[in-house]
């Protein structure tokens, strides 16, 4: 069959080094893809593009409408604008799927039964950018949820635990204290819930909802909630599995989609042939099934859980006792 | 020497319970107070008061200016102002502090080194309240951060690490996408840490900085942030250390304070002798400081630790091979 077209970019940092990892497993694995490279993050960043993006790699998105990206580096300071979350509200990119899973006993985990995917609203609530300075000491800042934000990603939810084989879905949130705008959130979880009868539905107020994942994930499935908690929550979820380093993420739209790690770009760590490649390989994972090749995808994850249980590991998960050999990027990505 | 007028509240659902305990052992221990009662919670709120709090009550607190608390219930439904809010923004309780701290071998953890101490921002953020329904189905809230808020708190978290002996301070904040508020934030804390040679400092992104507090908890020492991650976290971070029901929290402002439980009012479990106390008492120990009595915090505070050594446990932290007796609220306060 034919090549889908994707666009790629190599980003920052540890970007290129964990691009051309997963590069080359995704190809020796049979992915059938053309790849249009684009240059995204510092370097246009500092040519003075407020989003470290330029029109020609606008132009690829448009066109291929899928998007591997390896993380990116913003430089500090006034004036640049979040690469992800330019991308994220271009395309409208409102569902931020995060599958946070312990692979015990061959990674290190205190939570070796946890299996949890947090489903994030990826456009609204205090991500809109919306900051006014009332007077030079006083800041502030807008939380913006929509019925439609809110309904969009909720039944995304739902739907993703039927289609996923999965019991139950969970709502974060903190409406005792936003009643209007966590109010609406919670509101609309009851309703769409209540459409979904095969499914568990429970809500939790964000603080004891945290408290309960960080200390019993295992009694969480599918964890939907808006965007600032699930960008915190997803972390913590992420790091507790196992490492940030071991969760990929698929920003999805209705016609577009972007796919990447959930980690940083990791100056401190580039170009030493240190960084573990997992997060964007399973990134690259969830970008081949949405593209329809899940035989592909299915091929690439068994073959990195083979390595995995092998323990043949990058230092960030390296532990004594339950790794075997300790290997750079390359080397992991060759196992 | 003379008795310290203090107010004190029992509250909803477990808190009469947990209050009469956290009373008793005080007494007991010698604590040199006189009680001033007053009703606040559920029974205030739907007599139509919207804070739950009624104008006797804030006189009884604008003498005595030292509050004891035990979780309340507020309905559910609009109309209703959170009352532990509408207190700590009446007294300008600014400083929220919650140590959060693992009993090991005593209490089951999976951070036996932890000792925590979250310094929370308790005015501002998104706790101001304003929210604006745009249109129906578009609601707004407002996160507000100054300068004059930053400073405080931020100087408040030396201080303590300064007099608590404490090594390092943390700080929290999310500035890649709240520029301006998180920003000033984070700026702040640079200005302030420059002060302060003496104290080790560092500042997280608050997504991975999470993800780290609920990893390696261990890392951290004193972590200052904004309100709403420190609610959040200062939860994690609670029950990692054991549980949610052992952390005992100080809202310090100018001139007056309140002392309370991290956790809920655990309707469901109410009235069964069943709820720890610990959180309460733990709260009436950091009260006996404040009001300088600290030989009778320290018995207080020995005679708690003595009791959990002893394997003498409430439910909530009951675990074969740690405990020895699982006892009600009132045996525990016997203990
Ligand atoms: C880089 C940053 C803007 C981004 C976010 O906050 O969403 C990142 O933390 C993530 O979770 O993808
Ligand atoms: C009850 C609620 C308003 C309160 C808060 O959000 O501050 C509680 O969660 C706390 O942490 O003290």
């Amino acid at each position: 069959s034919q090549n889908v077209p994707i666009t790629v970019a190599s980003g920052d940092g540890i970007g290129p080094e964990i691009m051309d990892a997963t590069l080359r497993v995704i190809k020796a694995a049979g992915a059938r893809i053309d790849i249009e490279e684009i240059e995204v993050g510092e370097k246009v960043y500092l040519r003075g593009i407020s989003a470290g993006i330029e029109p020609s790699a606008w132009e690829s998105l448009s066109r291929t409408k899928v998007f591997l990206k390896a993380p990116i580096t913003t430089p500090q300071g006034g004036g640049y604008k979040s690469l992800n979350v330019a991308v994220r509200t271009a395309f409208s990119l409102y569902a931020n799927v995060r599958p946070c899973v312990a692979y015990h006993p061959f990674v290190d985990t205190k939570h070796p039964g946890m299996d949890v995917v947090i489903v994030r609203e990826n456009e609204e609530d205090l991500y809109s950018g919306i900051e006014y300075q009332q007077t030079p000491n006083m800041m502030e800042s807008l939380k913006l949820i929509s019925r439609p934000g809110s309904e969009r990603i909720i039944r995304y939810a739902f739907e993703y635990a039927r289609s996923n084989n999965r019991k139950k879905v969970t709502c974060f949130m903190k409406d005792n204290i936003m009643k209007q705008s966590d109010g609406l959130f919670h509101k609309v979880f009851d309703e769409i819930a209540a459409e979904y009868p095969d499914i568990e539905n429970e809500a939790w107020i964000v603080d004891i909802g945290a408290a309960k994942l960080a200390d019993t994930p295992e009694a969480f499935d599918v964890v939907v909630m808006p965007n600032l908690y699930g960008d915190i929550l997803s972390d913590v979820a992420a790091q507790i599995a196992g490492s940030v380093g071991l969760a990929g993420s698929a920003n999805i739209g209705e016609g577009c989609a972007m796919f990447e790690a959930i980690h940083g770009s990791a100056p401190r760590r580039a170009g030493q042939n240190l960084a573990n490649p997992s997060g964007l390989l399973l990134g690259a994972v969830l970008m081949l099934v949405h593209i329809n090749q899940p035989e592909v995808a299915t091929a690439v994850h068994n073959a990195w859980l083979r390595t995995l249980e092998d323990g043949i590991h990058t230092y960030d998960i390296y532990a004594d006792g339950v790794s075997k050999q300790k290997v750079g990027t390359r080397e992991f990505a060759d196992a």
